[in-house]
């Protein structure tokens, strides 16, 4: 299957990683392995981890919400802004693997850390899938959550080999026996009690928050997800301060999301101008920002401050980039702090030709 | 080459167009031949007639005007808002061409009855090239020139078979002497005058004109385009109408040419902020239209109104517009005037997914 280019390498061999001998990685969907699914050989057993599953999204929560739920239970969890991680155990130690199947040292060292393994006494071959949020974030820095560091907020527990996620239930008692932190329940509806819901949506809003995961409370259909204008209009700051990297695809999905939910909730001409202002300066600012960074004659990257308890870690993590394929510098900061800048080469070299006076397609 | 999907169908065989045997057209650029080149194959001849080239467009007017045309004078000409004509003579008829190669038979029609084609006794084999402007247009319909039917405005006179222009001063000598309007000229000016320039655009950007084709007057070096935040916007609002149509880089690429517009004239808070909101509701008021229209059962789509001479050319146009693969309905208004509506597949399905709780991936 290497080569057909579906599996590959998922970690940099390493002391750190003592216990795992090899690792392949997903890189596409495959029959029913999901993308991100991993195959570890221990010393003595060969492990999978599945792939965290893609949740479908709701543009409009009416009627999407009641016709996917039906007549069941819906759980609204805060959609947390981070980056997803599976909290596996293999052998001694606990293991970190990032969405697409990555074994990551940084979150691997967080995660030893900060999760108490007791759990995978009782749970051998369970995964921990948590949104890894904060500042100190080589992938996601967020800082909204005012979380100077990084922590793991649980939201599943899946059986690694088959993803059967446990119910609603199950998670909160586990999480409160083994003082896991969870993404946020914040409540439990009738799956067209639409009012309520919005109602969630635009407080989360206010506050700055992603949105919402709406889940079957027996996890036996699939969640769905629905994100605020706060969140569609910060992916596209994101996007566009480093447009030559990111997909056009990126940018319209964010757009259709804001004028399927400015249509749902039907705002007055004002609420909607402020819509549109904030759209276009979300558009606009960081792309003249990016600009004006080149025209000073400085790189565009994104930057952010990590924090390793352990040098021989941070020197696994730049083999770790490496493997990712990501351009990077990294400046040491004091004894446990660096900062990470990711080179977006890309929009660099696309804004530096036009300052310079090329023409375009 | 058929075999290759290079060459395609020119054209629907018909009375109208007796001059012409058989006629194919380069979908894509081959070897020198650009896109849009159309082999015609007359009674006693076989003609060629080389697609209109692409032109390069400037993002900033400062350093690449400049840079581009060197020492040269550069003439600036209004980048008229319409659809791109070849009109040729072929046997005993004009005909007209558009960019993709496609022989009209509206534009034909147009073609016979506006151009003399006296031009053609001099210049047999020549194109005039021209922008068809106007309400009555299948294809861009546009209404900022106040012109209710459909006119054409040669903007560069070219040798068939090389694709070799004529000068600008040789085209201002035979537009006078056979009558042809011309897109404006706006001015001479050195490749360094920026300040004229910026003024012209801005000027046209009042006028809710398009842009600028910049010109070597000798038409050695190729021209450079350059548009307006009025075009940049108003193309955005129509490809957000039609989301489901109109490809990411469409839309990116307006985006892009506003960010460095912005940028380059350094325009304060107040006209950013203007700026910015034009951007957001050009994005998002038509997307809600659109699905206001689905919402209240009504499909979306482009309308016109065209005015057939003939009712053969009506007819013959259907065929046209099927060979071009467009969904379409016309409505007879009166003896002459039909509303032609553009059925907007993609995006009616979109919505209406949508709209009956579909999710999203």
């Amino acid at each position: 299957m290497e080569e057909r280019n579906i599996l590959r390498k998922a970690f940099v061999k390493h002391p750190f990683f003592a216990d795992i001998e090899e690792a392949f990685r997903f890189e596409k969907k495959f029959g029913q392995y999901e993308e991100g699914t991993v195959v570890i050989k221990a010393k003595d057993s060969l492990k999978v981890f599945r792939g965290f599953p893609k949740i479908r999204r709701a543009l409009l929560l009416d009627p999407t919400i009641k016709r996917h739920f039906g007549d069941r239970e819906v759980v609204l969890e805060e959609k947390m802004n981070g980056y997803n991680v599976r909290i596996v155990k293999v052998g001694e130690n606990l293991y970190a693997i990032t969405r697409r199947g990555l074994i990551c040292p940084y979150t691997t060292e967080k995660a030893r850390i900060l999760i108490d393994d007791e759990f995978f006494r009782d749970y051998p071959d369970y995964m921990l899938c948590c949104e890894a949020v904060g500042k100190a974030s080589p992938y996601v820095p967020t800082d909204v959550y005012s979380i100077e560091t990084l922590e793991f907020f649980l939201f599943d527990i899946r059986e690694g080999k088959t993803n059967q996620p446990v119910t609603i239930d199950e998670k909160k008692e586990i999480a409160e026996k083994y003082h896991f932190k969870l993404a946020e329940i914040l409540a439990t509806v009738n799956s067209d009690d639409v009012e309520k819901m919005r109602e969630i949506v635009e407080k989360l809003n206010r506050k700055r928050r992603e949105g919402v995961v709406f889940k079957d409370r027996e996890m036996v259909l699939n969640p769905l997800k629905y994100t605020t204008s706060y969140a569609n209009q910060s992916d596209l700051k994101y996007a566009f301060r480093f447009f030559g990297e990111y997909g056009r695809d990126f940018m319209l999905s964010r757009v259709i999301r804001e004028a399927f939910q400015s249509f749902e909730f039907e705002e007055g001409e004002e609420k909607f101008n402020e819509r549109c202002l904030r759209l276009g300066r979300a558009i606009l600012e960081p792309m003249i920002e990016s600009i004006r960074d080149c025209k000073r004659g400085e790189m565009v990257c994104e930057e952010s401050e990590l924090v390793f308890e352990s040098p021989e870690v941070l020197e696994l993590f730049k083999l770790h980039m490496k493997l990712l394929g990501v351009e990077f510098r990294i400046e040491a900061l004091d004894e446990k702090r660096v900062r990470l800048k990711r080179i977006m080469r890309s929009t660099n070299d696309r804004i530096r030709g036009i300052l310079q006076g090329s023409t375009w397609k």
